[in-house]
């Protein structure tokens, strides 16, 4: 057995039998030993941005690692930036990255690259192989890294000799651990603020957001008049009717400061304190008072879900049920695109069990309140603000989920940066709807310029925040890439469009202008 | 004046004009002085691969550096397979990435990264400015070490606070450094080799391949029968009719082993040994006899046409003639689709002046051949072997050279990496013609597979090879972004488009499938 098929083999028993690939020929080793080991499950992106962000998707689902199998150091720099959002995201991923024989190195041929230099920024564990016989052995320690809680990224450089010499051999799969769990006094003081009745939130990530996390979150505001929030970045909300409510914070300082300006006491499970993603000039970014009492619960990677129960036994609320959303949805408006109209549309139709993917940016806003009262669903968001991880991001959902619908919800703006996941729903017959939302524009940025004080942007800034000039055609854009599209021009066209894409097998585009 | 103006003003009075962006909100203090400072051209892409790839092919046609302008740690992340590649072809870019504000850093929200980290492999000067007051010093630094030869990369980090404070001051543009003369003895050596008569060939980069230092190079041809020859990562080559002959290296193994067996004695201008991009089991993977002596005339950085001239003086061939490629097109063929066929189209047709733009990958293989008695035209390929490069490439081309006519020949994997290219190209009316020979495959993978002796990839491997199923549109793919696009079924077709779009105003594409 070579090195590559040890690695294969061990990555399927430690649990790892999705892969996400762009390969090149260093890499071609390991896709020789898939055709050995038919438990490994690969899928093909044309572009590596497409494999990180679909692992963080698979990941945010499955709770356990895909692989990437990348080509090189450049390879992995087209990974990055969604590497970038999966970090924030806090999901395991294992990168097997491949690089040239060792013996091959030192002719710096053209390929020849930093590969460690490069995966260092966005890798909580990073090893280059140095012997097929230890190659198993450091997939296993690779994956187990990635399952260190929170969940982590963990990156494997293979060189090409290390893959096609023999003497490989298989690791079995080691211990996971369990994630640690908070100390008494932490539930005893959060415990304490929560009886205080003094007006408290819990903002909370990871498995907090769904599952038995978000009953014992439930049981704790049902019992307590706390309320339940979740970062805009977002990992992963389940919600909807006869789940607990949680509010998602506002992106926007302003509209942030309003909507938690009553708080006077914050838990955090998980999370650091809300603030603006960016400073301004003479602005501070904190979203909530500096009055306001901090306490964290659970630091990142601890055990949410038996901190938010033992706080609940704590508080004697353990058989307490939470108070449920009631089920509620907007009527389906008729007429001309609107923002509220469009969100309407979506909360009116949004079929139970959707994951749904938003990267809708600003044109998203209203689509959370539109939505709260719909069958139960998930919500999965853009954890890193690196735009561009929606439809890779879907495809990893899905292929996770093959029994679940995907509606995902892009501007073009991001979508424009990674459309070739387009590519890879239509080979692999993905159940995913997506949704752009073509304002032709990065409107974020034409906001935030206004704040600059110096009226809008000028004859040579404009032309840099607006993406038309030409317009992008996105109907041809996702027929090019083999997944049918249409552009509606009414509300009523959008919920007929939504609705056939929904119920459709495999996957639709529908081109909103707005 | 704040920190921003006073870095776009020093940029321009260091002879930066051009800058290719997608710039996120920490940037948008350097977009507003673009309004103050009309001398700098931004161009917008919509991925921050088009932007560093279209820096490097301003800088191989202008001789000068762009700079390029990308949001935080994701956005120089998007950029960086195409860094490489420009790190290969060893040109200067000056790369101005925004960072959040200083005092903003340590709440560490959803965008802050490590950017220096990620800038560093690919980075020959890196610094984070860090006052109003020192960023025009800094931006001067950055293009001054960008000028070095042989060119380098220079990452300039803004935070955003150092950007909008007040107190910028715009720095002079420095003396720019001329490339070190290499040592006589270096040149005594080269000659004695030529005199020898020994089978010998000068294997150049740089600006040994046009100019005055391809005239150089082809007068010691001539008066020495020596061979010139051109890395198969091709930076710029000036060829055609009444220019020297320069060979390129052939990238197969087996291939340019036969191209160059007879070589007995190599000078190396800026180069390295030729060998293959990849090792293999069992495989040299250098291209010349282990008894080949090889000189090295002048390293990366030196000045190669000083040394060339000197060379030519050296052996008392100042005044003579380089021997010129004689004017000679094949015939325009007629029939069903071929690769030769294809070629030989190309060939008749070419118009002088064309800078063609070259990732045709295993598809274009015979299309120097077809081309070496055209017009005299560039030829710029892919320097670093990171597929993706084409299409930004002869953007950055076109920008570089409004008056020439870009032919931009790209396989369909490697156009899919960047192909957010098409719209700049439309929205810039840049003379782009692209043809896309699309083999459905990533066949340079089907081959290195073969080497495996395993016979083809099984039923897991083999998909991960091929991008067909479903196959790409790329006329769809080329209108969504706004560039006319056809398909051809024949040789005559493909005379007929390629004639319209060589002749065109603005962008065309051409499918070419195979």
């Amino acid at each position: 057995m070579n090195g590559a098929e040890a690695l294969v083999r061990t990555l399927v028993a430690c649990g790892v039998d999705t892969c996400f690939t762009n390969p090149g020929t260093s890499e071609i080793y390991v896709v020789a030993a898939l055709d050995l080991v038919p438990e490994m499950r690969a899928t093909l992106t044309l572009f590596e941005g497409v494999a990180t962000a679909a692992a963080d998707g698979y990941a945010r689902m499955s709770e356990k690692p895909a692989c990437t199998l990348l080509h090189l150091g450049p390879g992995l720099g087209n990974g990055l930036a969604n590497l970038h959002n999966a970090s924030r995201a806090q999901v395991p991923i294992v990168n097997v990255i491949g690089q040239h024989a060792t013996f091959h190195l030192k002719c710096d041929t053209p390929l020849a690259s930093d590969i460690e230099g490069i995966a260092k920024p966005y890798s909580h564990w990073l090893k280059t192989s140095r012997k097929a016989a230890e190659l198993g052995k450091d997939g296993a320690e690779a994956v187990l890294a990635s399952r260190t809680a929170p969940g982590q990224i963990a990156t494997l450089i293979v060189p090409a000799d290390v893959s096609w010499s023999e003497g490989g051999q298989t690791a079995a799969a080691p211990q996971f651990p369990r994630p640690t769990k908070v100390a008494n006094k932490q539930i005893e003081k959060a415990a304490e603020m929560l009886r205080s009745r003094l007006p408290t939130a819990l903002l909370m990530t990871g498995n907090a957001l769904y599952g038995s996390g978000l009953v014992a979150a439930g049981r704790i505001a049902a019992g307590t008049g706390a309320r339940l929030l979740a970062p805009y970045p977002l990992r992963r909300l389940q919600r909807g009717a006869g789940l607990p409510r949680v509010d998602r914070v506002n992106y926007v300082l302003e509209q942030a400061i309003e909507q938690l300006k009553e708080i006077r006491q914050l838990i955090l499970v998980g999370t650091q304190v809300p603030r603006a993603y960016f400073a301004s000039p003479g602005k501070d970014s904190l979203f909530i008072s500096s009055e306001c009492v901090i306490h964290t619960l659970a630091l990142p990677g601890e055990d949410y879900v038996a901190a938010l129960e033992d706080l609940a036994l704590e508080l004697s609320l353990g058989n307490n049920q939470p108070d449920a959303v009631q089920p509620e949805r907007p009527s389906i408006p008729k007429g001309s695109i609107s923002l509220p109209g469009l969100a309407s549309v979506i909360g009116a139709l949004l079929p139970e069990r959707t994951i749904v993917v938003d990267e809708s940016m600003t044109s998203g806003r209203g689509l959370m309140a539109a939505t709260h009262g719909a069958p139960p669903h998930e919500w999965l968001g853009n954890t890193g603000g690196s735009i561009g991880i929606a439809l890779p991001l879907a495809v990893g959902a899905a292929v996770a989920c093959p029994d679940c619908r995907i509606l995902c919800l892009t501007a073009d703006g991001s979508a424009m940066y990674t459309s070739q996941a387009l590519w890879t729903m239509a080979r692999e017959g993905l159940n995913v709807t997506t949704v752009v939302f073509a304002n032709r524009a990065y409107a974020v940025l034409k906001r935030e310029f206004s704040y600059l004080g110096e009226g809008g942007p000028g004859p040579r800034a404009r032309p840099l925040f607006e993406i038309g000039h030409p317009d992008l055609d996105w109907v041809q854009l996702s027929k090019s890439m083999g997944v049918p599209g249409t552009r509606i021009s009414s509300l009523d066209e959008f919920a007929k469009s939504l609705n056939a894409g929904l119920q459709a097998g495999g996957p639709t585009l529908i081109e909103v202008p707005l």
